[in-house]
């Protein structure tokens, strides 16, 4: 199918919640052996599950961290401690293995899925998937970073991963990326589709300094000027200061919502995509489940105005997904906790 | 043993952390593909297990929350929006395995040890530790809670219990607690611990209503008026007003840590008994990991004072040991992650 169209159709498909489940979610919480609300998030997320699936015991064991790779032009303009080349070095990392995400994923039991979507160099592995939409984004400080035809087709590399994972049994998903230089498109993401002051949106990526926070901020007030995004129209924003990887994303989390799957959000980048693809299509909103508070600096405004409260406080600052995979079990944990717990009925406990 | 001497062997022979095994986790930590620093907490929780192991990779495997259940002489006051009958009846939730704790702890792999510590109620069941010190505390708000020696008793049998777990093979321990009124304890201790005042001190437990709120304030301002505990004397404040199941989870801290095992706090009534332990004995404080910051409202005031930064904030007021083991994967993905991933050599990616 056609990139437009796919991205028009998935959007136009996602269903709201199954306020019905949600409700018969939250009566079953209440005849749990615990205080009403006393498991607090977990109980939020059993109910949000509940609404996404249509299930109360829904089978969401085979799940995916879709890794996005790609790279930024604007890396020449020296926003990034770390140099482009170690964009494709860490996705053959993801590749064998070593990576964190990697050993995060084997601890929670869900697959890597890793997609060049956009890196700047030729690679070849089995376990690649290869969807390379261009070698890497150009230089949002003197243009747009892509084309809205690119953007697009970037966008609907991600809905096509997520739906053939559907297709395959995977229920539930979590939002990775790599690239190189990705926190400044994130940060003109947010600046642009939302009017955070520059001063706010921009943190330390992977590690620079006092001096580099400057130059990001300029570079970032200098592709906005250069580019003018328009804040109504976030497919013009995400072409112009966005990322393929980002792109990439914002397709994952539509996927995920038409195929009414969870899809659990990471930090700074990922959640710039869950921006952009909750302004394309806001019911995907519900579909999304936080997972951790980034130590990015924008990365608190950017979750509340998405309406996302992270439950985890990691102080993480990795992106790869990390902070997402962390989340399945406490996801699944909610899932357990609705149905395998004692009633009062069924303990004789008495209620208040 | 007797126990005073037990409590006095035991707080004698807590060593300090392995600095040596800390500065090597360090510098693994920092080999490892990722900008350094990047995965924040985990990395410290890493840095911290090997300096209570003395190893950068041991097994913790087996592992179990230790539940201790007690009654409240207090609950005569109407603090509590639930009956204190209920203490009875979750203790055989527990063992039968249908409560939010034992849910949580099949989920995360570990095992759940219910000891009856002060029920007010006489307890048969093949599963449960039966180490009563008396029928519940006493009403404080009159007097005393319980003797100094009475207190001691339930410490040692925190201690015992770790001890005998140690020796069965068990090296990662998480609080628990049941007991209803046992917020009201848990908030006198701190006040009284640090002179905290009782309105920041005193939240809403399992859940009462602004009246129940007032009236547990005063009982709170009249226990503390009429018993004087000596905040210089931490068993002198635990006998007057806390509870058997808080002084149990004491001695589960101090046997955590003379065995060098780490022990992961739980939510409000678990970390008034980690500020006691840590007032009896500074060199546990490195021992405990943090868990929850729980809703109930003085805990974060109470956290600051061990000086624990929660890792999860899931709004949860349960107890039980819910929080607690929630952070059990956390914990074990931190000690992955330092021994799974690959370095900056063996991947051959560039570093800034």
């Amino acid at each position: 199918m056609e990139s437009q169209q796919l991205l028009e159709q998935t959007v136009s498909r996602i269903r709201a919640a199954d306020e019905a489940a949600k409700q018969a979610a939250a009566h079953k919480l209440d005849r749990l052996t615990k205080p009403p609300g006393s498991l607090g998030k977990l109980e939020e997320i059993a109910r949000q599950i509940a609404g996404i699936t249509g299930e109360l015991n829904p089978d969401l064991s085979k799940k995916a961290v879709v890794v996005m790779a790609g790279d930024h032009g604007v890396c020449a303009e020296g926003v990034s401690a770390f140099p482009a080349e170690v964009t494709p070095q860490m996705v053959m990392n993801f590749l064998n293995g070593g990576a964190a995400v990697n050993v995060l994923a084997r601890h929670t039991g869900a697959d890597v899925v890793c997609v060049d979507i956009g890196v700047n160099a030729e690679l070849s592995h089995p376990g690649l998937v290869s969807r390379k939409v261009k070698m890497g984004t150009d230089n949002m400080a003197v243009g747009p970073a892509m084309s809205r035809e690119e953007a697009v087709r970037a966008v609907a590399v991600g809905i096509d991963i997520v739906n053939g994972l559907a297709e395959r049994g995977y229920r539930m998903f979590a939002t990775g990326e790599m690239g190189i230089g990705n926190t400044t498109p994130s940060s003109a993401l947010l600046v642009a589709l939302t009017g955070t002051d520059v001063e706010t949106a921009v943190g330390r990526g992977t590690g620079i300094g006092d001096e580099g926070m400057r130059r990001k901020r300029d570079v970032i007030r200098k592709a906005l000027e250069a580019n003018r995004p328009d804040a109504g129209d976030p497919l013009d924003v995400l072409a112009k200061v966005g990322g393929l990887e980002i792109a990439g994303l914002v397709g994952v989390i539509l996927g995920a919502a038409v195929n009414r799957c969870p899809v659990v959000v990471d930090g700074f980048i990922s959640s710039a995509a869950a921006l952009v693809a909750s302004r394309l299509a806001p019911l995907a909103a519900p579909y999304m489940i936080p997972s951790h508070l980034s130590q990015e600096q924008g990365h608190r405004v950017l979750m509340e105005h998405i309406g996302l409260r992270p439950i985890l406080q990691m102080d993480m600052r990795l992106g790869e997904g990390t902070g997402a995979v962390m989340a399945f079990p406490v996801v699944e944990a909610a899932m357990k906790l609705m149905n395998e717990m004692a009633t009062f009925e069924s303990a004789g406990v008495s209620e208040n």
